[in-house]
């Protein structure tokens, strides 16, 4: 299972959100809680979507089966987070998931063209592996956060688990750099091949989309405009 | 059914309290939650209320039987907003609800005398239905609050849902305007008729009874005053 | 059954002591909750006495047997408060309590000999027998607190219910007056009698030991002092 | 048990972990808790560590087998704490733990040489038993935290428990003169012998570490170093 929620530089949800779409992944499960945020999300289409996890699949391409597992938000609160790791884990021991890489961004208040990717596993065997790969071992430290709990609680289930964080300024709301080393590092571990052109412009839709969204708010507040509001990052309060 | 929580103009609460007045609509169950504040209400007659939820109904008068749900507050946790939508719409399955109609206020920041009612839905196709009503399509965007709650979690229960967001400041405590240009759409959607002279005089009146309980505090921080505690809006806390 | 928790001026909690204390009350229950704070008291014995709530009773003597309910604290989060409340009406149930009479005070801002007593219930029949004993009729307004939640809780369990609220000025911090005049009430409706001499004393105790508290956390911040803490309301933190 | 959590002065941490070290106390079981803070450590090995809590045990040495409890936090909410030492206690039972000694720091504000230990019980007999050790009486005041409550919680579980606080200035994060002064009661109690000169070097360690940690972060914000982050008190967040 490759399994990322949004974190620092977007780097998780970006990458996996990425492997979803060049791997024609496939929805199969989705999950809810009470411990994300209480809203709802409309489409452009004006359908409702709930905050939620989403499950995805594709299938053996020499790799073995691959199960991708992203949401669209962290739970808010500490035990809502442990929650979700875990319930996310159940789901994931029931699909008889042997190996799970959670991801995330490493904050060092630098932009760099090459971030490095540093990682830590549920055993010294699994970091010689990645070392392989040109990882560099997180010796100590903390990873805060639900992709931390996915990572840490894997270990009492006997599933073997990375974590890889790539270098990101920390500022950055998406940093598809940052998204394309984890990825270049994730691609070797699962032995898929992937085109990468795409993730710079998804990191920039992203940002487009937020910036439009804060204009048209701003828009609200000074001018007559009597425009539906027709932003996706755009919250009304009912 | 028809739910709607206090929110952004009160515009659900008017409503919803409007149709139940307007329909002589039967109370005919409550809901408790911790989730809401911890306080009770007294009557006028001084006897005691609890903080709940109301679910009242009225027979089939060419529309089938219509269910109306309110409360006078939201719960205030974002775990409670959950927790309440979902025992909603528990209890709306074993009445064998097939419809639901939630409503909320979008903030515009300005004033209209005709404001414009924004939707979305669970499918497409009803989408289209309301669009016939004048409802201008949300398309993007979140809805924040246990309105926005019970409309999407309407849908993993096979319930058609709507949310009905009409136009308003803001800054207004009660906008019966708002409420009536969310009323006009229901009473389409519902076919049902409902006169709309007496929802302004509900807002004033509510507008009016704050106005007396902040007068009625103010005058106990500076007078001498000895008179028993008479407004329905003042807070004692023991 | 008769129940005050700690609130404004101390009313209930100094009014249910008293009746405790006088009518010589045996404890036969304790209530524990993670609600309440994570702390635990030590005597001046050196014996430690988690945070909690005390059930007492007297045998009948022309009254009726009567039970009493008090904790050192409100629990501090308002789930803890529906919570506490519920657990001490259900136990109350099992007692085959038919009546129940809360109480508070009620800020005036306003120092007075003789404090009024406001009051509501869950019957308007109640009502009328508590104004023939000179309550004045609390209509309208909110009971916030674990007090509050007790009045109103009772009603859908079918236990009849008072609140008694005296006027205290509000910045005292136990108010001997207001109970004394909560109490001349609780007397007239539970048919018992009770020497209220000690009251001003338990009061001026209580602010007695707030008091040297103080002072000794003061001493500890600027002399030499190796004495152990020896006052009851001083904290250490483990 | 002998059980302590981290606390002002890390007093009983810092003689939790000196006892488990020096008597080479083997580890038999883990805690998990969702209330403990949502992230997971990283040792110089790259390995994943969940915060937890530890329970050791030594055979019989002449004084009956002896159980250690302690964790690297507390956890963060009140009810997170109560839940903790509930099953902390539950577990002691099952493990038919006679007897309980908790401990922690009480803040002085002075540095001293000869800190004096303060202690309490669950019975007046055992206050006498610590007090022919040195200890003196806390006579009143309360303890804070999950110490605090594993001391009190022992009670209804019929396990007899001490509680001894040594006195700290309450500003040096690991006072290994407070730890000292509560680990030669612990002995006289238990009945065992340990050695202490390790115990100031394990508290200069712990300081260092922070301070290597301190300066690290604040590396990653001036320079333009590419070091991997390897101090183990440093946070990443992902």
């Amino acid at each position: 299972m490759i399994a990322g929620l949004p974190g620092i530089g977007s780097v998780a949800w970006l990458a996996v959100n990425h492997l979803v779409k060049e791997l024609n992944a496939e929805l199969f499960a989705e999950i809810y809680s009470p411990a994300f945020s209480p809203k709802v999300w409309l489409t452009e289409e004006g359908t409702v979507k709930l905050v939620k996890g989403d499950f995805h699949f594709t299938q053996d391409k020499g790799s073995g089966d691959l199960v991708f597992f992203t949401a669209s938000e962290q739970p808010y609160s500490p035990e809502g987070q442990y929650d979700l790791a875990d319930r996310v884990l159940e789901f994931a021991e029931q699909l008889s998931v042997k190996r799970l890489i959670t991801m995330g961004g490493l904050a060092t208040d630098q932009i760099t063209d090459t971030p490095k990717v540093h990682g830590g596993a549920t055993d010294p065997a699994l970091i010689g592996e990645v070392e392989e790969h040109g990882v560099l071992k997180l010796a100590g430290g903390s990873i805060t956060g639900t992709n931390g709990l996915l990572f840490g609680l894997a270990k009492p289930r006997n599933i073997q688990a990375y974590c890889l964080l790539a270098e990101t300024p920390g500022y950055l709301s998406f940093d598809a750099n940052a998204a394309r080393a984890v990825l270049q590092v994730i691609c070797k571990i699962a032995r898929v091949e992937v085109d990468m052109s795409n993730l710079e412009k998804q990191a920039k839709e992203n940002r487009d989309a937020i910036e439009r969204a804060k204009e048209a708010s701003r828009a609200y507040g000074r001018t007559n405009s009597r425009k539906p509001p027709s932003d996706r990052d755009l919250s009304y309060v009912s």
